[in-house]
């Protein structure tokens, strides 16, 4: 990463240098292991290494432009925090979901010891001033999805305020009323920080330029359903990551020429593996960047990943804002409907993740799928049981994983992975 | 326990009665330990000691025969499902927490290893068939407090159906409007369950007998500021436990009475521990019945427990319902608007809970407060870190204690409390 000409900006950030200067040589290493090293990779591959060099580079530079334009920058945790709302106040929206373990054990300061890594590592980020993106915002917005993230937000608020919105836990009429309640809230809010209108016209683009994104990765998850997987798991998460915190309608683009490129492939039968190579679906708690820990692995064991079914992967793209709203209320319903959509484990009961996951196993001819919790992450380890009973039934094997960020198990966890991968040969 | 003569009826309940005997015994032993053997006990004491040995024996048999007289039973397992409802339709309502680790393997089908101990409990006592109460329940109230919960009541409606009310995550109006929502279709689910109609007349009685019982709790937690401390901690302890599950007017009653005897007490200045003697406030998470391990601990290392800042405690008496209303209208809004003031750590924020832990304090002259979390709790758990620093600031000194039901950590739990208790003196 090109660390040197980004110096004084991270400087005026506030940030870190030493530090940030040692986790860019890590991650740079990291990436060059992970991600350098395949073979046959595609060529829009470039964009997603050149936005990956340029994370807290030029990206960061681009926010501060922004910023200097007078807009404002809104950072959240969670894909219930909606995006439409921020674009609409011409406002820059990030994902800030972190996935290293660097700045953890100042983490435990604020929170519990037996909290998931994902949060750690945020609150670790903040302390550890490793964060740009973090830095820049001028509002982040959290939310009342697990408990974990729920109590974190009270302490992060007091290193850096945090909006809380309340996403219900149930589906039902009244949770949808509360929910879109806090749409409006977070409008009202997006409203005062920018100084902004939010107009129809402008939350109509604002959905638009949302819903495109959505297609083009809707677009790879159903170009992965062929034979020989014509890209690995790995490029396909990282898309999936850069999807957080790139420019939403450049991201869109190039995703769209990749898919090209990839339907090309697939037409001459290339592959990144063998036809017959075993064929994962991950399923789980969300990968943040540069949280690439299981896809090598997995990816290193003879099987290649065809899908992730989580955050950082179908949830995230799976359901539009329908479009035919003219009016705000129209758009505000429409949002409020198809966030509530979201199969995240913190509802109960949510029977529709079961069935996502058995149809997203079929439709991308998965031979087995692994169950991904991190650690001590509760909604995610109790469904696991679930998710479990539900393939068993369905005939397809499943392995459960339960980790963290740190690479003390890795040759465990490929132990168990290649008995599985045999198992599916 | 009196297992003799109540063989048949749980068999009747089809419950485990080998499995069932073994636990009355180590129950009764343990008993033994904890309560009997104390020194200048209450007279009112017999009413506990009589109630705990007829716990899985008369208690049930009087449930039994209101069951023969086609009243329902309902089970809970948290402060928040409104009892005011249960008893307006003639139910019999119960609080289900368990607080024993027989059956906790079990448990482990069904829920992840990294559960709390609460919960791996009531899981356990179901699947080993060890609890009269579950197998007597027509039906089990469960709610979306914690995560742990919320997804261990999938797998426990697997087992035995349960019905969820959906708690709020914050205080908004939005929130309480959700929450009334959930006490109206709890009412409509408990008219269908019992095939009557709830009055405005059943209801106000309902929240009559509830708010005496609580004035009783009430009357006995200002009872012992007073010093020597004139009721043990684990006996307060033990009456807030069988607040649950004894007949809430004959509940009242005695220890009302229990509570005249008090008051003689600390009249003539009588204690059961001298003057002087460390005084300490529980704080944290409930403690079910048989659940006496850490206050056997503290009591046993020189110091005097005046005050319980749980669920089993104080929180489930402070707030009473407001006793105004005339219309079932204006009850149901007294009755929301009382349950919204419970100040569980599964709210976001809760500054209220550190204003009431401070406040019982010093209303208690506790020396200090000891913060219990069970291991995997994450609302409590990230919650102590507050409580530590809110009562640093009062000049309050604390102690943070982590664990389970498991008595492998007795030893060294009583070496952390001696050394915290000897700083007091
Ligand atoms: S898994 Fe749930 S809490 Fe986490 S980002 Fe997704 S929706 Fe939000
Ligand atoms: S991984 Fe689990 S515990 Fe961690 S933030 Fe996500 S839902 Fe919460
Ligand atoms: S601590 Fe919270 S979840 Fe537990 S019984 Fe009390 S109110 Fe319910
Ligand atoms: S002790 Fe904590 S984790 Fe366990 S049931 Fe209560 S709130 Fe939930």
């Amino acid at each position: 990463m090109s660390e040197n000409t980004h110096h004084a900006m991270w400087e005026k950030l506030n940030m870190d240098l030493e530090a940030h200067d040692g986790l860019l040589e890590v991650l740079g290493k990291f990436y060059g292991d992970i991600y350098l090293s395949q073979e046959n990779r595609l060529k829009g591959a470039e964009y997603l290494d050149f936005v990956l060099s340029e994370v807290h580079g030029l990206r960061i530079r681009e926010i501060q432009d922004a910023k200097a334009e007078g807009r404002k920058v809104v950072g959240s945790f969670c894909v219930f925090v909606p995006e439409e709302i921020t674009l609409a106040a011409d406002a820059v929206h990030v994902g800030l979901c972190a996935g290293a373990e660097a700045g953890s054990e100042l983490a435990e300061q604020l929170v519990p010891r037996n909290t998931c890594a994902l949060i750690k590592s945020f609150i670790g980020f903040k302390l550890a001033k490793l964060c740009p993106y973090i830095e820049s915002t001028d509002m982040i917005v959290g939310e009342t999805t697990c408990d974990g993230k729920k109590k974190a937000y009270e302490a992060f608020n007091e290193i850096a305020p945090t909006y809380v919105m309340e996403v219900p836990q149930t589906k039902s009429e009244a949770a949808r009323e509360l929910w879109k309640a806090e749409v409006v809230r977070y409008m009202m809010e997006v409203e005062k920080l920018t100084g902004r209108t939010i107009t129809a016209e402008k939350l109509k683009q604002g959905i638009k330029i949302l819903n495109n994104r959505r297609r083009a990765l809707q677009r790879l998850t159903s170009l992965r359903a062929a034979s020989p997987a014509p890209i690995s798991g790995r490029d396909a998460l990282l898309i999936n990551q850069i999807s957080f915190y790139d420019d939403p309608i450049r991201f869109t683009a190039k995703i769209n020429e990749l898919c090209d490129e990839l339907e090309a492939r697939i037409k001459t039968g290339e592959g990144v593996a063998p036809a017959g190579t075993p064929r994962l679906l991950l399923s789980g708690c969300p990968m943040a960047v540069p949280n690439w820990k299981l896809p090598y692995v997995v990816e290193s064991s003879g099987a290649v990943i065809v899908g992730e079914e989580s955050c950082i992967g179908t949830r995230n793209s799976r359901d539009l804002v329908d479009e035919s709203g003219e009016t705000l209320e129209e758009m505000i319903d429409a949002i409020a409907d198809r966030y509530m959509k979201i199969d995240c484990a913190c509802f109960t009961p949510n029977h529709e993740r079961l069935d996502h996951i058995t149809a997203l196993a079929r439709d991308l001819k998965a031979d087995g799928v692994i169950h991904y919790s991190l650690l001590f992450c509760q909604p995610y380890t109790h469904e696991s049981l679930k998710v479990d009973k539900t393939l068993q039934a369905e005939g397809i094997p499943m392995l459960s994983i339960e980790t963290d960020y740190s690479m003390e198990d890795v040759e465990q966890l490929k132990t168990r992975i290649e008995a599985f991968v045999e198992t599916l040969a």
